[in-house]
């Protein structure tokens, strides 16, 4: 899914890189199911009452969108699994700004915000980075800032 | 799912509250369901790979954490798809405090920490409330701070 090459290192990641990392599509069948599992708001998984709703049809949850979301990423920029990936600490800024709908095809794009060698463990260092899906009009749908713990490169 | 009442509008939401919103459990084959889906790093999806990462075992994506939380608070305080909801517009503050293990259950608690007539709009208001998973021992699991705009009693 990741157009990115992988990055196993602190080093790795370069302050002000912007990529595209992937696209992920979504499907009616799949918004409801997810929203049935996690998310039952009518909006999400009753395509009738949701044309009757503020949003006028059926949305994906947002933490549906978030999902996958990070499954593109979590294949590319921030190499997760990879040698160096030691662990995300927590995320900040969720945004969800436009509904998203059945058909709807979002490009996901990853930019690198920092990267800081720790002061107190030299080994490693942490990244945060900013993830934003697009759609086909140029708009950010939802938007969110994370936190990665990388290790450097030549350490164990 | 949910032990608390419904609640519909912007006053039936108190600063202070505090409460138990509910309890949820995870499950080997959930973890890895999930995770083979949305977070498919090899500590969250193959037990025999994940004994020998630093977490010693299989642990469930936070991803998957967050979700089935919000699944609990969406039946109780933030009452979505009440009659007063009106949308989230982001998160803040997601924190991953401890790993998630299967077999492991945890109670889910929402706090109300604010609740802000809209000084433009005035037939509604935003909430903010703390949510967090805690384990057996009580220890906090993992939290988020959430947004949500609610309608104002006696509104259409």
């Amino acid at each position: 899914m990741s157009a990115l090459g992988r990055r196993d290192w602190l080093e790795d990641f370069t302050v002000g890189a912007k990529e595209k990392a992937g696209t992920i599509a979504f499907s009616e069948d799949e918004i409801i199911a997810f929203a049935r599992a996690f998310d039952p708001q009518s909006f999400h998984v009753d395509p009738e009452a949701a044309r009757m709703s503020p949003y006028g049809g059926l949305i994906a949850s947002g933490w549906h969108t978030m999902s996958k979301l990070m499954k593109v990423v979590s294949g590319g920029a921030v190499a997760a699994g990879g040698a160096g990936f030691i662990a995300s600490p927590g995320f900040e800024d969720l945004r969800w700004l436009r509904p998203v709908r059945p058909g709807d095809v979002l490009d996901v794009w990853i930019e690198t915000l920092s990267v800081t060698p720790s002061a107190s463990k030299p080994g490693q260092g942490l990244i945060i980075q900013h993830f934003t899906a697009v759609d086909a009009a140029g708009r950010v749908v939802c938007s969110v800032m994370g936190k990665v713990f990388f290790k450097r490169r030549g350490t164990a």
